[in-house]
């Protein structure tokens, strides 16, 4: 007989939010965002990887993210659940699904408003050009891509958000407005949280719905919690089997 | 400039669940599953159409529902937010969501565990073969059907239910397990809620994580209130153009 | 053994052509289009839901359509065979092909002369804006969107056409010609007919041929009705169950 | 101004039915079958190819057919409108659209009764195993393959129909019943004409509604006719460019 | 047991370009073009239809071409190992592959550079634009069309071509960077070979790799003969039965 | 304007075939089995991570095997043209083809010989279950999964195979035996080199052509360099941009 799904309901009150890449700062304000979302009692705790890039694009940044995430949550002390990790997904987070049985979650593909008979812009914080196919990716296997109304890049990066933050937004806005007026999307869903100014701006200006991506994933999140849902084990997530790894080892 | 999207926290207490038949007992019952997973202080309210058959299988029974839940949501008089409508949607929710700027939820046709790269049974509690094709569809429509394993139906009916329980689990977790160990489903849906038997049941079988339809409904719902996200009013549910109904009107 | 799907010739010679709406001169002109191409000894007869709403976009609507259809058929005191259902399906004919087993036909949403490898444009007549993503999911469905070069909104309403017919005729044309010039078109589909200066006036400016949708629906109707054709019962549309409906009975 | 798409209605009574082999006994069952649904004052004049294969089955076979067929159409020496040519379209009409503006029509290869949300099977006479893969690629290229459930040959060809009769139908009829039975075919089309028992057995064995393709063209070309629809020529079948052809003329 | 799949090297070293048409001029230079790519020892034999037009758009010389190549190929009096078919498919190849075993090679949809997940834009040399719906037809069916950014047409002939080969050579430079810019393509197909001077144009203006089609499938042609593969033979290209053709005959 | 695309010959004859885990016997015979198609004077040199599984399935040790993999060909010291990543994909060589300009090649996932028009069966050598969602998904991206018949798991094991062949080739061959049977699949695609005897079992027992995943990939590559190709680097896999790695530098 398989382990009872229902986990005690101990350790579900600590939600880890991981940074996809090993800047601090960044983490914190990821973990900032959804604190409006938390429900009464849970804790949502930022981790940092303790390798990677400090920013992350393309590829071969995202392998390290992946290897480093992985890294980061196997050697955190603290009991929690479930994992958050930031983005769309392009960083991959199957490997934390492999290794854990808490669910693990990125930022919804599909904006949670939006009609499954309609698409969604999904204009990213600091999503440069060359992550949008990464993105594209992800939506066709989930099946989503028909229903997107577009994926389109701000040439934001983050550092340049802590430069001037103003002239990020405006960026970011005038994409989003692209999306609902040329793409025919009716939601906007933000790559990364952390920006207060930049929600109620995209709504103001374009009169959609605005999905903060991570405020997203927490609330998700807090739903598998409620729902005492696990990650399935029977095929695609099996536990890796055990093996003696050379020259790398986590946690190391 | 559009209507501030965030709602006063007020009315965002008051679950509505929407039976799509007009049999209060299946109201009920409906109500009742997702209370174990409401936040504090979040109450679950039953909705029963006063028009439209028992039960409902098929497109004629499933267009009456259609006009008899928007009937019964436009004559409640309570404040709600949100609403759930009961099934997997293939008693057309998008009616709803043109009246409502609260948001509409029906079963979610991905389960919120599944992988994005893989698929997932949903054996429905009552779900005749007939009703399968009008689920299929609309997981075609929402891009899903690629990665749904399989549509399974349990040849029982809600009276089969009422008349002897155990029969009907044994049916309906014979069924899953078909989907599991046939199809490759990795999670297993249940069509609807209220049977507390069903859901351990299917779990101890067939080893996948189980999710109950209208109780993952309530948890995206509650969500969505946490997020104050509304429906997206500036192109497919933009709300109806006042007209006059001909032999007809709502709450008459 | 199965009935004998070769009904007798007698009740086949009186098409009814099911307006959507409860606007009796829409009726008029829907069922005067077609005479045109009946075979002889055709009798087409319109028939007008007793409710419902005067025009219809929308998803509100078109459940009530639905439902008014479905009432309107039942409680035809002639006999029929067989049933038009005016519009692009958007408005939900598998009510009716469960309650029949005469053919239901609704505008043939690929042009009969559009070659299986070459899509084709559909610019309707009171085709507001917010249709046109019904009308694509119908598409889609019926695994026609790829094919589909683009559905096109005039948005002209019935109204506006009886206000001024030649300024509802001219931005019906354009839309048409963008569709060819700018989407690729090779043909244009009309959403309604009753509008003689409307065929002749796309085909002239845009030089495609011209399928006016309810003709096209009358004309595939006589074919089924030669080829005696019923619809099949064996799953999807098997007839419902008689059940107690509550609060609505047909032809009441 | 384009050509009035509006042809004299003289030369659209007599309707020419191609057959891709050149076996004259084929063609008259071809041409025969359908005559039964042919409107008052319709003639069906059958036409077999000058060269090519007695029979056709794969690709080699199929490419002479389309030479062939368009060979004996261009050297026939009577008006008609429009041109069948028999099959799923598996010998290619695309070259017979370029040549002619008459409506060209193969079998329908959406059963014209099948919901477009339901599949048919499509268990053809005569038609071995290598020609399934040219017709599911057909069906492909017409959006339509996942909504057909599935195309399944008889492994008889046309001479042993001509040898044994009753144990050719036997061998199609079983083999529609698989499709009904294990592959949820709702309808069953017919690959080809000219045998009056089959129809009626197939009905009787399997319950669903039985489809003889070539009659199901033939009425599908009168409906076109009728609706004095004619070839789009703005792009994909544009007529050929006059050139000397080399060593090949037709109707040489 | 099946034959060997490993044919004896002697033949492998004449690879046999067929041109489509009947132009001997144009066969040269696509014999010409893929010498600097062919393997010491490998000779390169070009092969003109005795039949068929002198440059081919559209279907019916297409299908003309079809026969016409088979016709060469089969009075081909040397051994060769294996055959390449210029263009991009839409003169269809499946007639050789029945005939042959050795592999049949056209114009490689997918650029060889291609990553999976990104398109290509394939501006073809001589490409009519009423040659793209049969060449984005191939690539429906080779399921390619989604990873092709656009397939353009430069309204250039081969006659174009021998007339002012500047001009010629803007013309496809012009379409190949609208293809890079405008369509997001990352590799540029060229439709035929023979211009030493288009390949360096296009890569000096649009710096994306640009793939001469016929090169490319000289190139893949060896890989073949040297991993000894042959056309599978268990279905799709079964030998056609042996049939008494009618009025026509191979090599007459 | 951009480098001239064509490199000097020098550095194209040796080629680089990377093994995804750290087993060097794994290496050798990898690197062992295309040696038989190598041109002549073409150097196959094989590549050990430093780090990394012993043997790898599912996403953990793939998401380490892409980190081991960029780490090992960027200390790689001596000249290469192209790379060769051993096995289906599923260990994601996007990273090497942002880091490299050289083709980098794995194994071609639709077999070369395969018609557009119809699948392939991949029976992978040592391809565990838990590997085939994740091949799958990259048929998916490359839009090939509707033309592949079917990926199937031999459940065997790199070990198992050091321990006894025979049983472990038996295993693979009966496998491919159903994917021919069953999936209707014509061509069977073996998922890793290395072993003489499993070819010619598996093409005597099941009568399809055979393709070595990596001699084929080989192949390939050999026709890159051939041809001069490089990869794109204009939008998806542009070079990353140079960032100070934290906790981790390739080549350490």
């Amino acid at each position: 007989m398989p382990p009872d799904p229902r986990p005690p309901e101990g350790p579900t009150r600590r939600i880890l939010t991981v940074n996809v890449n090993a800047t601090p700062s960044v983490t914190e304000s990821i973990a900032e965002a959804p604190r409006a979302v938390a429900e009464p009692g849970v804790e949502i705790v930022g981790l940092t990887p303790t390798f990677g890039a400090p920013s992350c694009e393309g590829n071969v940044q995202s392998y390290l993210a992946a290897v480093g995430v992985m890294d980061a949550v196997l050697t955190c002390d603290q009991p929690f659940n479930p994992v958050i990790q930031a983005r769309f997904g392009e960083h991959r987070r199957e490997g934390l699904q492999e290794l854990l049985d808490q669910p693990v979650v990125d930022i919804p593909r599909r904006p949670l408003t939006s009609p499954p008979s309609w698409g969604a812009a999904t204009p990213g914080v600091s999503t440069l050009g060359r992550t949008v196919p990464l993105i594209e990716d992800r939506l066709r296997l989930a099946g989503l891509m028909e229903r997107c109304a577009s994926v389109r890049a701000s040439s934001t990066s983050v550092p340049d958000l802590e430069r001037d933050e103003n002239a990020a937004v405006e960026t970011i806005v005038a994409e989003a407005q692209r999306a609902v007026e040329q793409d025919r999307a009716e939601v906007a869903v933000l790559g990364c949280g952390g920006m207060a100014a930049l929600e109620g701006a995209v709504h103001q200006r374009c009169g959609v719905p605005v999905v903060d991506g991570v405020a997203a994933a927490v609330s998700v999140a807090q739903s598998l919690v409620r729902l005492r849902l696990r990650t399935s084990k029977v095929r695609a997530y099996t536990s890796p089997l055990p093996k003696d790894l050379k020259g790398f080892w986590f946690g190391r």
